[in-house]
This record gives C-alpha cells, structure tokens and sequence, in this order.
C-alpha cells in the first residue's frame, strides 16, 4: 500500500515520542518514509505547546522539520481567531506555549480579562487558582469560549493525567456558559490545516497515531488510510471493541513498522 | 447615518415577529430600506426551520424576501457540514425543519442513530422520550456533536421556555461527551454567510435585533453599526447594565424606528 500514498499524517504523543522519551526507531521511521519520497506533517492536539517549542523537540530527538509542517491545536486556533475574528481579542487558560503560538499569528491578548471577547482554554500544567479565577472573571465579563481540544485525560508517568476538559469543565460550571468551538483533531479545521501544507488529495494520505478518537477516526471521515500504534493510548486488547467506523486500516506495535509494511511491497 | 450603510442583517424573532404575529410596521419598515436601495438579509438563530418554512412566513406578513437572503443556523449547519464532512452522516435531535434544510443542502442523514458520524441538535418542540433516546444512543455509539445555537430560553406565551442548551444539556450529561461546535449567532460562520449574500463590506453593513448577547456582540466584533430593537428579549432598563463591547449605537422602540432614523438625515 505504501506506494499508493503520498502524504503522511504523524501525530506525536504516543506515536513519536512518549513524556520525554522518543519511542524506538521513531526516527528511523520518519527517514525511512522520507527516503521514499513521501510528503510529512506533524498533527498534534498539543495546544499548550507552540510551533517554535515542538520544533525544537523534534531536531532534539534528530527528526528533522519545517515549523510549517508541524501542526498544533494552538496553531490552529491561532489561524482560526486571525482569520475569522480580527478584530477580538483574547485572554488564555494554558500554559505559555499557547500565548506565544498567538503572539506569533498576531492574534491580540486582551490587556484584562474584562477586554476579552474570547477566552481560549488549552491545558494548563502550571495552573494556580489566580489563573483560574482570571479565566472566569473573563468569561463572567462576556468572553466566549474555545478550547484547543477537549481530551480528557493524557497518559503520565503517574497515569492518566486531568487534560483540557478539566480546565473547561471548571469554567463551564462557574460561569454557567459553554465552549463553543473546539478546534482539535478529528476536527475538519486540523485536517483541513494539514492537506493545505501536504498538497496531497486525503485518498492519497495515510494518518498515524495512537488514538482512535483523534487519528483514526479524523482519517477515516475524510477516506484517508489510517495506521492505529500500540505505543500511546490503545491497547492491542481494546481492538476487538472498535466500532466499524473507528477500525485502522493497519495495526502496528510502533511507527517503526511502517518500514516492513513499506518493504513487502516495494521489494 | 442611514446613507452610509449599504448592507443590513436584520433578526427575526423579536425584531420582525413576535411569536405567530408580526410586530407593528415591521414589514413597513423593510420596505423602507428596501425603498432606500439597501441590500438585506434576514439572519436568525432558529435552527428548527427550513429556510422554506421561513421564507413562507416571511411572504404571509407580506415581506418579500429570496429564499438564499433567509440565514438560520439550520441553513449555516447545512452548509458547513456539506462543505468540510462531504463523506459523513447526521443523526439529528430537532424539529423536521432542520432535517428539510439538511437534504435540501445533500447533506446525508443517518440510517440508524448507530451509523451516525454527527448528531446536529437543534430546538425539538415536539420531543419525546423516543427521541432523546434515539439521539443519547448516537453518541453512545460515536457520533461527535454540532448545536445549530446554544440560546437557553426563548420568549414564549406562558413566559421564557427551554431552548436548544436544555436539548444539549440532556446528552452531554447522559453521554459525557461535549458539542464541539456552535454555529449560531454571533459565530463567525453566521457573519461570514450573511457578508457573502450581502457582497457589503462589515463596516458598511448594519445590525438590526433584540438580543444584545447575539445582534448586538455580533455587529460589534465585525465593526458593524449595531441597532437595538426593544420588542424583543431586552428592555430598556437593562440598557445601563450593558458592558462596553455589548452597547448597541442605536436604541429603537422597534424597528420601525429606523424610518425616523433615516428621515432625519436622508430629508
């Protein structure tokens, strides 16, 4: 099947790296898809993160990249507000990568909370109860809100960890209104922002990554193929459960695979 | 002011009719700024009718208006899954207007709440158990989920009645998922299909409604002019309250109004 596709979908947490540590030969895999021509993006529902500060991490574990060609929740986002909402501006809940994915799409940070027209709400691993109380005044003003995904948990070295629903959750419930835009994989937004820097038609794209919420089910609403790996969130034990509209196309223990899949029919 | 706008986007409910009767001279009015030469839509969150339905209603007051000058969030929706989901299906929870609009856009309905790759849900006036059923058992098996508005309460004749958040609040809290998007007033998606019938640029447009909340917020992140009729949800002692980036330019009885507004300047 290789052959067939042009354009690769990679996500990162669970697929490229897992906390601090680059999954096996995930390296290898990313050169080995380039040595065969193939066109890559990076999409990632990291919306505490930006373009600059995953780049990094990427050449850290020697994989390669354009910032273009990494594509986060928050850039998205940012995308999104410039183009559609120019005139707004916006107070955040989330960690500093958020702020700066914005800063760097000019999108404009409302001096108070009581300025802004939207309040964007991301995960917030440094978050105090000042953060939270400022984000509320926000959305007590008036701001509306949007979240760059809205995944519940993500794994950590402890287990599962409280993610973006937690903090939307807590100003849902306060402040009695509800996030109107969530712009996260499998959202078309994200996978629109991905064909746009491929250039290559969806049926032509293979996505990889761990979930079936995110990555396999964004490939498969848009007739993408689709490879689901077993180094993130899913377990082999789970896949027997799969609804038909959740099942990948290839399953894989790691990335890595993707290089014997390559060779049984390229040889 | 009237000569400097050449586009206006005006509500419906509370601004032209008030439940089954026409709001005095609102159809006078309209034919004013018909008579002025100025270009009109009619943008409206009701996401429970057809633009048929509406445009009906519309001619039985004597107000003549094309079908593609209607906008509802029924209409929006419509348009935004054909557009960026061509490949999935709906399930819907709401009134047969929103299902008209659907297949009037192509946009594929489910065969069964299982199969359904969304749930759009809109205002359900004639809900039953049945159909809170039917439409819990979609997401529980997958469908990710659009609200046409997220309005709370409408003005009825036996006072404020549960809105479109009652129906959205019955399925996030069974099936602990969330709607990811709104495509009401005062989104984006609303402005930019009212911008693209109008052909008028926003600052040469005005907003005519009686909610501050979806009007009036609206024409002001656009940099439109903004009028507030009080025939509707607002009443004229809730005025001082208003935040800054909620206050309308004009106040209006109604939109009759507007006939004294031009006539002081247009004489």
């Amino acid at each position: 099947m290789i052959e067939e596709i042009e354009g690769v979908l990679i996500d990162l947490d669970g697929t490229i790296w897992k906390g601090n540590e680059l999954i096996s030969h995930a390296d290898k895999a990313v050169a080995y898809l380039r040595s065969l021509g193939k066109r890559i993006v990076f999409v990632s529902n990291r919306g505490n993160w930006s373009r600059r500060m995953c780049h990094e991490r990427l050449g850290r574990f020697g994989i390669a990249a354009e910032e273009e060609d990494i594509i986060l929740s928050s850039t998205v986002t940012a995308q999104f507000l410039r183009k559609h909402y120019p005139l707004c501006q916006v107070w955040t809940l989330g960690d500093e990568g958020l702020r700066e994915e914005l800063r760097h799409h000019q999108v404009p940070l409302a001096p108070a909370p009581e300025d802004a027209d939207f309040l964007i709400i991301t995960l917030h691993e440094t978050m105090t109860y000042r953060d939270l109380d400022l984000a509320f005044r926000a959305v007590h003003h008036g701001a509306r809100m949007i979240a760059t995904n809205i995944d519940k948990t993500f794994p950590s070295e402890h287990g599962n960890a409280i993610d973006v629903a937690g903090m939307v959750g807590a100003i849902e419930a306060a402040a009695s209104r509800k996030v109107e835009l969530v712009l996260g994989k499998p959202s078309c937004f994200m996978v629109e922002a991905a064909l746009r820097q491929l250039k290559v038609p969806p049926n032509r794209c293979l996505v990889i990554g761990d979930s079936v919420e995110s990555d396999i089910r964004m490939g498969r609403m848009y007739g993408m193929k689709t490879a689901l790996v077993l180094t993130g969130n899913t377990k082999r034990n789970e896949l027997k459960a799969l609804r038909e509209k959740e099942r990948p196309d290839y399953v894989m223990d790691s990335i890595y695979d993707i290089v014997g899949l390559g060779k049984e029919i390229v040889q």
